[in-house]
């Protein structure tokens, strides 16, 4: 946490709560006794305490949800590692407010509330609905330079913060994260393994519907900014890093996680870019780990090292590789039935059940 | 499909409709033009353009799902194979209708019509909401004889015709089948083995709670059973099968695939008992496997040989072991939103967003 120091914002730093062990403890005994053999409903027993600790209740639920979207483009796709033109980082926000993107979709059905926050992308203008919270437009092309000026970064960590609040403000008992950003699988795999110290090769994937030739020079370019950068043996400090290879949206998702976490609220963790700033989070403030929830196991072929490195344990595993929220909001039903059922199920005792011998 | 012909019902060989291909061919071509990268909503593109060929319209949705709860007890109790006494069968049934069991919280809370059907229970009385279709309380312990006799094997097959049927009447649309039967993991375990060769011992698993001494236990009786019904070669026929060493409720299930594959009404198959089931019901007759969605990889051992068999493919892998129709509830929310986002989402040109280069 050396970087957190010195030019860096203090509150990043700041412990998160720690989840409440009387309502955990009540819960378990409660799981103890549902008309059920004990353990049978698997993952969604543990998922139901965990929850209960958070929430600070023994019978958690999630009535407001919020789904925070921050969007920013990436100078990195002028070397040609996107199968989109950064156009579309644009044309994706007008359809996310419109409600015709799968995030938009999935937010409508549940209940949940959407919002948009343009930390960066190259759009000159202000749409209706789109937060604007950025000092740039788009980052510079990290194979020859840092991604992010410092003072770009500390305003896209607190861009993060600030949407948190609001959603907190607005009274959001659960959150989840998406991103919006051609280019954005380049620079998250990038901070992949600039985090973990795995080969750039292993990690790097189709994105958007790269094909295998696209895919190997993609690689190669990434694997050369990691050089120019001195990021290659895998030893990156958090911020630096973000810095460096980052994105203004990955660093707004960062200061995200960590300011949900201390204003105690769970979130529940999308895919590969959103995990890549979950484990950035994690390795600049340890104490948030406990407040997230892992979806998803992406498609991307870096998010099996990150997920390893927060022993992670996602609830589906779809083949999805979408972004913008959408592998957390489709595990969402999984979370709200798993406390549904800790909350209404009978017990032995009430339903007049025999227990095993 | 020999045992079939003779003493056997002839609908049970009766050929499922075929899906529509003119609906699965223009969801593909609308999955074609989302706004999203080609593939990138993974398994549930696919399930989207499947619902659409067996709901005949390349806008499916799920309006009217019914959960059908077959109960029976099992013999094979005798032997010390279940951790729970065959009372908590009935037990269970009163706790299903007065709405405390998962199941029940489950059908609840996604508007899905819950029916709970005796089949072969020990019960000797009627319980309020409970529709009793049986000639006999519980089976034989196929230890030392036929499971059920050649009159009670029909009768449940029809059992489960029958239910299906009022379903078919009542509009349902979309079906999830269940079971509840202290024992029936020690029929299920016996069933795989006979139908697809494996070796008992690596099929039996906890059930509802064993202990390693106690599995051990249950694969020496179901070891035993399958040399005395001569059925431990692994080319079992699947009535000869499920009359030797089945049970009511898993006929009832085999009866209930076949028939609602039969009505054209799609099927979201549960864990490890009801794919059991569903084997026996594709073994009888192939043209219906084409009307089975797969829910979920139970943590019971011996359903990883049933999904190979059928070259399944499950939504979700969430370590659950608790029958009832739970896994395939659970992942209901699911094949819904695959549906919504399948149908609500912009395509390309009415959401102005550029294509892939």
């Amino acid at each position: 946490m050396d970087d957190v120091v010195g030019i860096y914002p203090d509150w990043l730093s700041k412990r998160a709560p720690t989840p409440n062990k009387a309502a955990i403890d009540r819960a378990k005994a409660r799981q103890n006794v549902l008309t059920k053999p004990l353990g049978s409903l698997g993952q969604l027993e543990e998922l139901a305490i965990t929850l209960a600790g958070l929430l600070k209740t023994d019978r958690p639920s999630i009535d407001q949800p919020h789904i925070i979207l921050f969007a920013g483009d990436h100078g990195i796709t002028a070397e040609g590692v996107s199968a989109y033109p950064s156009d579309v980082t644009q044309q994706m926000l007008a359809n996310f407010v419109s409600g015709g993107a799968a995030i938009s979709v999935l937010a409508r059905e549940q209940g949940a509330n959407l919002h948009v926050v343009d930390v960066g992308t190259l759009g000159e203008g202000s749409q209706a609905n789109v937060q604007v919270d950025k000092i740039s437009r788009g980052t510079a092309n990290f194979r020859h330079g840092a991604a992010l000026t410092p003072d770009e970064l500390i305003h896209a960590l607190q861009a993060g913060q600030r949407a948190v609040t609001r959603s907190v403000d607005a009274e959001a008992d659960f959150l989840i994260f998406g991103e919006m950003g051609i280019g954005n699988t380049s620079s998250a795999s990038a901070i992949t393994a600039a985090l973990t110290g795995q080969d750039i090769a292993a990690l790097v994937g189709a994105g958007t519907g790269l094909d295998d030739t696209r895919i190997a020079q993609k690689a190669r370019v990434l694997s050369d900014s990691l050089k120019f950068h001195e990021l290659d043996e895998g030893d990156g400090a958090p911020l630096t890093v973000l810095q460096k290879i980052g994105g203004h949206e990955i660093a707004a998702l960062t200061g995200a996680f960590i300011s949900s976490a201390q204003a105690g609220i769970p979130v529940l963790v999308d895919g590969f870019i959103c995990s890549t700033a979950a484990l950035a989070a994690v390795r600049i403030n340890s104490s948030i780990r406990d407040w997230m929830i892992f979806s998803h196991r992406s498609a991307e072929p870096g998010h099996a090292a990150l997920l390893e490195a927060m022993k992670a344990c996602p609830l589906i595993d779809l083949g999805l590789r979408l972004g913008e929220g959408s592998g957390a909001a489709l595990a969402l039903p999984l979370v709200r039935l798993a406390c549904t059922l800790h909350n209404d199920m009978a017990t032995f005792e009430s339903a007049g059940v025999s227990t095993a011998s």
